[in-house]
Parts: C-alpha cells; sequence; structure tokens
C-alpha cells in the first residue's frame, strides 16, 4: 500500500485526530517518514494540525472530496425535499446510500423538537440492521444481497434481525410495498421508516428515512410526506444535467 | 512531492472528474503508475470510477475528511441556528471560514424562495470580494491582513473594493459596529451581509452570513436575526466538548 494511502487510512471514526507518533504506529511507518509526508500533506492542506498540536485530515479534503462525488451531488438535489418531510413529520430525516458494503449517511437534517439526540453525518450502520439499509438492499443486486445474507450478521439490540429468512421476508415486502418500519432494530430507542430514491434509469440510488422516538409515529401518518419527498427527487435528479 | 498526493491534488473544483490518462497528465506521472495507484486508492474507495469511467475522489475520502476536520465541528454546531436565521430572513445563509488565504464557505442554506440560485457548498471566494470574507478579515492577525491587503486585489465586479485604504476603513467599521453589508462586491446582482462568529477564547471563527437579490433587503431588518444567530452558534461552541 503507498505510504500515504496508509496515512489517510489511519483517520477514522473513531479516532480522528492523532499525534504524529500515534500516527506513525497506526499507519506502520517509520517516524521520519511519517513527518515528512505529514510536512507534505499540511502544505497542501490534506491534513491539519489542531492548537493541541494533534493531526487531523484537514478542510482541503473535505473540500475536494465535497465536489468529487456523485453521492454529494444526489445529497445536493435531496436537501430541499428532506427540509420539506422535516417541516411536515417533525422528525430526524436522513438520506443513506450503499458504499463498500455498510450504509453511509450522507445527510441528516436534525429535528430540534425531537427527544432522540441528532446523530452526525457520515455515520454508517450495517445494511441488516437499519431501515434504509433494509430498503437498499431490497433493490440491490442479487450478489450483493446474497454475500450479505451469507456472512455472519450483528446482533445490535434483541430487536436486530438476523436470520437470512426473516430478513428475506422483509425484503420480497419491501419491493411490494415500497416502505419499511423497523422498531429497536439498530437502536432500542428507535424507530426508522424508510423508502426508495430511484434515479434516472430505475435503479434505487439512496434512501429516505426519518427517525423517531420509538412508537412515537404511526407509519401511515408519515409515510405519504416520504413517499412524496422521494418522488420529487427521483423527479430531479432525472431533470439533473448529466454527470461530468 | 508524493505521488499519491499529485493524484489527489489533480481534482479540483474545474475538474472534479477525468480519464486515467487525464488524470496522469494532470498529476504529470507515468501512466502506468497512475494505474497502479488508482487502483489501490479504488480499493480504500479513496477514488470512485462513474458508470462512464471517468474518475473522481470517493465518498470515503469525505466520510473520513467530514469526521477530521475543526470547521466541520463547527458546522454541525451553527446548522441549526442557521435554520432559524433562514426560516426568519428567508434568505440563503451561509457560514464561511478562512482556509488557505482565501473564504471557504463550509455551509449554505438554499431559500426555496429567493430568486438567486443557490451556489455549491465548499465554494470559495476571495477574501476582499466577499461579505464574509471582510468579515472574517477584519478579525484575523494582523501578518495575513497586511498580506492580503499588499497583494494585487482582483476586481471581480465594478463594485468590488480592490483599494486597500478603503478596504482598511470597512474593517475599522466592521470590529465597531460588528457587521458589514455590501452590494455587488463579488456578484453585481447580490447583497451580501456578514457577522462574526466568536468561538471559546474569544477570537472569531467563521461568518455568518445572507446572500440575498440586490437591495432586496434593508440591513436593519436582517442584522437582529444574524446576530442572534451568531450569539447562539458562540454559546453553543463554548458548551461543546473540547477538540479531540
Amino acid at each position: 500500500m503507498s505510504r500515504v494511502v496508509r496515512l489517510i487510512s489511519a483517520f477514522d471514526r473513531e479516532v480522528p485526530s492523532m499525534s504524529l507518533s500515534g500516527l506513525a504506529h497506526r499507519a506502520n511507518l517509520p517516524l521520519s517518514t511519517t513527518h515528512r509526508l505529514v510536512e507534505e500533506l499540511l502544505g497542501h492542506g490534506l491534513i491539519e494540525r489542531l492548537p493541541t498540536g494533534r493531526l487531523r485530515l484537514g478542510l482541503r479534503m473535505w473540500e475536494l472530496a465535497s465536489r468529487g462525488s456523485h453521492a454529494l451531488d444526489l445529497r445536493e438535489t435531496a436537501v430541499p425535499f428532506m427540509q420539506d418531510v422535516r417541516a411536515v413529520v417533525r422528525q430526524h430525516t436522513t438520506l443513506a446510500v450503499l458504499d463498500h458494503g455498510s450504509v453511509l449517511y450522507v445527510e441528516r437534517l436534525s429535528e430540534p423538537s425531537s427527544p432522540l439526540g441528532s446523530a452526525n453525518v457520515a455515520q454508517r450502520m450495517p445494511v441488516h440492521a437499519s431501515s434504509s439499509g433494509l430498503v437498499l438492499l431490497a433493490y440491490a443486486d442479487a450478489g450483493f444481497r446474497e454475500q450479505v445474507l451469507g456472512s455472519p450478521l450483528q446482533q445490535l439490540t434483541p430487536e436486530t434481525l438476523v436470520d437470512p429468512l426473516v430478513i428475506r421476508r422483509h425484503l420480497t415486502e419491501i419491493r411490494e410495498r415500497g416502505y419499511v418500519a423497523l422498531h429497536g432494530a439498530g437502536v432500542s430507542e428507535w424507530t426508522g421508516i424508510a423508502v426508495p430514491v430511484f434515479g434516472p434509469g430505475n435503479q434505487v440510488v439512496a434512501a429516505l428515512n426519518i427517525i423517531a422516538a420509538r412508537n412515537s409515529v404511526r407509519t401511515p401518518a408519515v409515510l405519504p410526506s416520504l413517499l412524496t419527498a422521494a418522488h420529487g427527487i427521483s423527479r430531479a435528479l432525472k431533470d439533473a444535467p448529466t454527470l461530468r
């Protein structure tokens, strides 16, 4: 692996910042090499030095990546529709995509009146343990679906679905009904309701989702808003300029 | 420069995606080397391949960088207050920081009823040609201020401030009054009104800004909302956990 890739990959959700020696250790590189490469990355703004001296990935990296990714174009298109959902439903509203085998939330609009603490954007969940994940899995290609259902499925709460047969029934139901509602599948106190967002080629490109305090919302009261917004996003995506 | 840094830096706002040979050309690397490194970056999700075959920076890069940067923690804290401003003022609302000598917008909430097209997040403006930039410059350290005022200042519109003496008068006024309103300084048809956001150590960490159609808003009608939200962000930053 190239040394710069090792350095960049050393940062993650659990350890977003570290000392130079910590970075050298995590990247498994000599301190002198790490020092030289970090100076170079600092010069480009790809790494930042905090007032405490610790190192983090830099704003310039975020800036480049924000402009660069397809899923973030999708996010730009979806945000106004997500605002509509949040205004009507008054619950946290998220947009998620499949990325490297798990669910990545690319946008989250927090509802101040929700009793649930707002999580951060750019968090991940296992595919089988979230309403967004099941929606994305329902419409994913068969190869990916079999790969997920063939792997050991982690039990995050007592209600996480871990039986492939039960999950398959849910996936069939999602394709028939066009939504899923899960209670406590990823976090015990949460209810998640998710619907698919279709792209121009009629493939599912994202899941639109609300997260509410468990059993605090009735699905029929929320679903029309989610479905309407998902249709709006699909329509806007069809009108969007083609990818550069 | 390390080869991976060259590859990453080859992507920018004007050219967010390119072919493999285009990337090799822009990074000034042999095609075979570029191919090998790109395969490695693809494997880590740091680069993505579009359906057209073109290459872009990947979602994983955005994910890592979103978690990594100080200015993005600030963004997380500020967004609810920015939503309040937009709800009251009904104009595009942005948050900007200084980064590598220019103004980087780290968040932008679009107001659907605004006649102005919404720009993208992660855009930049020259410091002297935007209301956010002048606010950040007014409270920047003297070294940076002199460096900006000592460089050639680009005339983006007939009304861009390019005379260092005039800019200095504005900066003094900003420090006295706590805000600035500029008409047509960066884009002829726009009015920008910006206020500083103070961090825990009483240093200015960002500028909060609304962008309206030129002369469509009166400053006294908008300013109380901006100032109230800026105070709210400062208060929330003081309560926030210290940087990891």
